[in-house]
């Protein structure tokens, strides 16, 4: 089986190392726009080989893990290039404009939306790590669109690295993409800049800051690249999940002004059985 | 030495752990309002008798380790109890209010006002861990106001738990830490909160979330006892980052609706050199 896998950051890097080991006889071939992060992943034996975009014509499994807005521009000419019995995959954080734009594409059958629910705030060839998919939830978009063998041949994939599958429509996909991830990220990235524009006057904040602070804005670690396009292709719902969250931290300001500390009490009580519900994520190791 | 600690939760039982393995002869004397937690804490060998509060009398040493509205109502009561040779210290995230409750008391210099920058978002006597203090930041204010003796003895216990310390005064404490500590805290109830108020129409969103979403809703599993006093005594300073945090907020929200994602990736990249400035914090592990 040859995979070519176009991208390789934290997502790409990582399914290429567990792909190779889980598949006898693979060859993972490896394309990117930047070069230095080809020889890189050349270099860390992530890929087994530097190959070019019209290469992909020998590809068995196309994985495209570039910027979301790299997709939506790439991935006609991608289904134009490959063969009629090739399995092409996105993993972007983001499903709507994916599908739309390869609707009406005649190799729309080669194609499967997936979003695996992975990674860290690391990213490029040397974030790549084994077992990063291993019992995370992968959503797969209008499986029906996808022809049968080749959808087998990308769930054999998904199974291999050890998620579990969930279907969606990349509308919903998209809405509640918003609230579980897309939001906590600027969360994490204001949190983040609040926190360094008060530091410029004054030090020694930093030096008081502890794991429960880190925890909030390790997100703020996050690539720019990569999350510009998500948030610009999925405008809409974060705008709105935007709003939801400064509204309820405009209410707790409210509250604390008005002294009615019962009712922040009573606020975060109710917001406590976050625990019972966190309880089914698996965090990296 | 017998060491009485007044408040049997993560802080207070992990420091009885630590305290009893440093220490040759110790003996740990729990006390606390709660019933339950006192025999879960002496069946869990946290503490090795339980005791009351006037008995505090025989004490060398007494940790007041509850939450910071009890501080300040019971410590001036505390340091009438204790003898003259007798070591007081509390371990509130908050410092202002505490250091001026006890300002006038004619055992001032018994007190030393302390803030271990460590914790998890777990509560109670079996969230108690040893080395919970190990390279933590302990903040120290008006060390001046204490007796010479009565610090070192402090002083000893905090290198044995293995802290750093760094001296700083009461009103420049709260100003500080109301951003690396108490802003994270709302930003996590409310992110949670916002999520919550969804999932009660979208059952599936759950199933979504990531390591990402943990990690920026973790502080929400938080006891409101500890925090809903904390919000309270800090009220000021808490709500002046809070108006930063949703002006940067409301500012990212602008920059979508003027599609300006380049200003959107300008901002995340000048926050990304955040990964520098944590690279100092340990975590726990």
């Amino acid at each position: 089986m040859k995979v070519y896998i176009i991208g390789l950051g934290l997502i790409g890097g990582s399914m290429a190392l567990d792909i190779k080991a889980a598949f006898d006889g693979v060859e993972i071939f490896g394309v990117d726009a930047d070069q230095d992060h080809l020889e890189e992943a050349h270099r860390l034996r992530i890929v087994d080989q530097k190959a070019t975009l019209h290469e992909i014509s020998n590809a068995d499994v196309v994985i495209v893990s570039i910027p979301v807005d790299a997709i939506v521009a790439m991935l006609p000419e991608i289904l134009d290039l490959v063969h009629d019995d090739c399995a092409v995959f996105e993993v972007g954080s983001t499903k709507a404009k994916v599908c739309q734009v390869v609707s009406g594409h005649p190799k729309r059958r080669n194609f499967l939306a997936a979003h695996p629910i992975a990674g860290t705030e690391f990213s490029g060839p040397s974030a790549a790590v084994r077992h990063l998919f291993k019992g995370k939830t992968n959503i797969i978009c209008e499986v029906e669109k996808t022809a049968f063998k080749l959808q087998e041949r990308a769930l054999r994939i998904f199974k291999e690295l050890g998620m579990r599958i969930r279907y969606m429509d990349p509308i919903s996909h998209d809405k509640h993409i918003a609230y579980v991830s897309h939001l906590s990220h600027i969360s994490s990235f204001m949190l983040g800049k609040t926190v360094i524009e008060k530091e410029k006057n004054e030090r020694d904040i930093f030096d008081m800051a502890g794991s429960g602070f880190e925890s909030t804005v390790r997100l703020a670690k996050s690539s720019p690249a990569m999350w510009a396009p998500i948030f610009e292709q999925n405008k809409e719902n974060v705008v709105e999940t935007l709003e939801e969250y400064i509204a309820n931290l405009e209410q707790f300001k409210q509250l604390m002004l008005q002294d009615d500390f019962e009712a922040i009490h009573q606020e975060m009580e109710d917001t406590n059985h976050i625990k019972e519900i966190l309880k089914g994520i698996i965090v990296n190791s």
